[in-house]
């Protein structure tokens, strides 16, 4: 707690998306004792991807100025699985479930998080004992027509899409978490906001002090298009090898190296500025695969795979004289670069099939590594090989 | 047992607003196994009148036929009281103070109910059972779309009056009340209609032969137009006095009479229909007051509160040839006649402020009792006498 109160409302406030409110964090900040910083996680096994660790690092830079984080595992949802029955692929959890999927998220978290300043909370610890009138005097602290209001489910209740009574329930079980745990300040993505201002009037109703709202951004993928996410292939896990991450990071759009500064490295917003005046994009984004890389394994490992990735791409004799092209329209799509259209419109394929053949045998490759998919998910400047004919196409 | 099943409908659907379905009463009636029959009661203090005995008469019948009645207590919402602290008119309730009420009921309630064939459950005895998780099953089985198709929620919903959430788990807790109770028929008012329904819904969802459902109308008040109720004075109170009820049965119009005979006596609607048929109405409503009379007192005091209306009555000495007027309109209103704008209008006031005087000073009967009041609550025919002038009003 060496630093001002300002200082350290500058370095929590990077990078978030909305923080409710600052006049509020200033005040528990000035009265010098650690705050509760709540964060809350699906019990379902981890399997970390960068999108995860920008609310994971912002629980961070409250652990780097001496407070302390709740790691809440929603496990009752899991304990209670899909209580229509109607979703087989979810199965009530049992507690051993549970325990091991927390054990995968220690082993993965901890890598961001300090230990010493982590609690780690399982929020059937109460829900458990919450008894018919408890639930009904929750339940009375808050309006239908509230709810109703909150993005997902006006949607669903405009289109006639069925919403369940129980999904009222979570919300306002998600603001009992905060009531149980007396959180200052809770975190989550953007989309958790509703929830997350839900505690902090029911918080309220319970005489417990009114926690402080932070939201995080969603983090675009590779492709600097749609949200990070495994099933769109467009994603950095935390668990991959260096030299695939750091060859993930060098995919990137300039501008997108600069919003993954922002979100995934503690660097402050003054010291990314000062990056970006440089001008010398390679460097930078050398260096941001670097951190990233150090940051899940180590500095050597980062330092090796900088390397690799420099021998690997160097080792090619690339001309000096590349052909540049803009990138054709209707090309890029929300899985990535459709390459087996973009070849033939720059002249490396005679036609759409004749590119797909190429790119199944293997003869295609872009900034140094050989595609196999007709999609190749990132939108930064390509640097394409055909056998010896190259081309540049900016993003 | 002894009737056969046609018999037992006849019986049963008797005075009936609803009946869902009558195919499934016959089946469960033609096994021969004793029905289970819930009807579910406000934990508060009871001060029945007769518009309760509609619903409790309808459990009698079936008694009558051997079935078990299940006086349900809605215990758990008194305990809770009123969870948002707003209406200091609701406090919780202590258990102490739930089961006075009981005991209150009980003495209430046996003048009509077979105890032997009568169990008084609690609700609490289950809905304390239940955790957070089974409530958010039992929440999963409904949708808000479909609660909020409820009149009253619906209505308040498009008005913008607020709807706390703990509201929607009243009607599934009554609906989960009758999975405890895998009750075979749930009995209720019309307005209780959407409630009766979801119970059967929800006992399906929980593996329970869905109940039969079956609401009888809303009692008409002494006027014979609104609701009966303490707050309108248009009630007869099952704890009145014998002269009293007879009193007040008498004041009611032919055709509520018959109303009444259908819905607070257990004559069959061919033996109601026979009555009606003599076309002796005098005497059929002398029979309809002793009826209730010795419902709730004794067929000796029936009979003595009856000789002491006719003394009352015939005391006087009625002239042969009262004039007779239609009742002037705009004078029957809904809290009754208004007898004070009635008296001008037929002669026996000056003026409205005349009428009032009379009526102030003690001088106006209607059908042999002092009126004090500027409303007369019926519609029936009345015997109007101020001073030594008489004057007959046909409804």
């Amino acid at each position: 707690m060496q630093d001002s109160v300002a200082g350290q409302i500058a370095y929590l406030r990077k990078g978030l998306a909305e923080l409710i409110r600052e006049d509020e964090l200033r005040e528990r900040l000035s009265a010098g004792r650690p705050l509760r910083v709540k964060a809350g996680f699906d019990p379902t096994a981890p399997d970390l991807h960068l999108g995860h660790t920008v609310l994971l690092r912002k629980m961070k830079h409250f652990q780097d100025l001496g407070h302390t984080v709740i790691f809440l595992i929603g496990d009752m949802t899991g304990l209670i699985g899909d209580p229509t029955g109607r979703n087989a692929t979810r199965p009530p959890m049992t507690r051993a479930d549970i325990e091991r999927n927390a054990e995968t998220y220690k082993a993965q978290v901890f890598k961001i998080l300090d230990p010493e300043r982590t609690e780690i909370r399982f929020n059937s610890t109460w829900l458990e004992t919450l008894r018919f009138e408890d639930l009904v005097r929750l339940c009375s602290r808050y309006t239908v027509a509230r709810i109703l209001e909150r993005d997902d489910f006006s949607k669903r209740f405009r289109d006639g899409v069925p919403i369940s009574v129980h999904e009222f329930l979570y919300p306002l079980a998600q603001a009992y978490d905060s009531v149980a745990l007396e959180a200052d300040v809770e975190l989550g993505g953007t989309d958790q906001k509703f929830n997350l201002l839900v505690g902090r009037e029911i918080q309220k109703d319970y005489g417990v002090r009114p926690q402080i709202v932070a939201t995080v951004p969603i983090l675009e993928g590779l492709d600097g298009v749609n949200k990070m996410s495994k099933s769109l292939g467009n994603y950095i896990g935390i668990t991959e090898p260096p030299e695939v991450m750091f060859r993930k990071v060098m995919q990137v759009s300039d501008e997108l190296m600069w919003r993954y500064y922002e979100l995934l490295t503690d660097l402050s917003e003054d010291a990314v500025g000062a990056l970006r005046a440089a001008e010398k994009p390679m460097e930078a984004k050398i260096g941001l695969g670097k951190r990233i890389v150090a940051d899940f394994h180590s500095t050597d490992e980062a330092e090796a795979a900088a390397e690799e990735f420099n021998r690997v791409v160097r080792r090619k004799e690339i001309p000096a004289d590349i052909p540049t092209f803009a990138m054709p329209e209707g090309v890029l799509q929300p899985a990535g670069v459709r390459v087996d259209k973009l070849l033939p419109r720059i002249g490396l394929a005679d036609s759409v099939s004749d590119a797909t053949r190429k790119i199944k045998s293997g003869a295609v490759e872009i900034n140094g590594t050989r595609v196999r998919d007709l999609a190749y998910p990132a939108n930064g400047e390509l640097l394409i090989q055909v056998g010896k004919s190259w081309r540049r196409v900016t993003a």
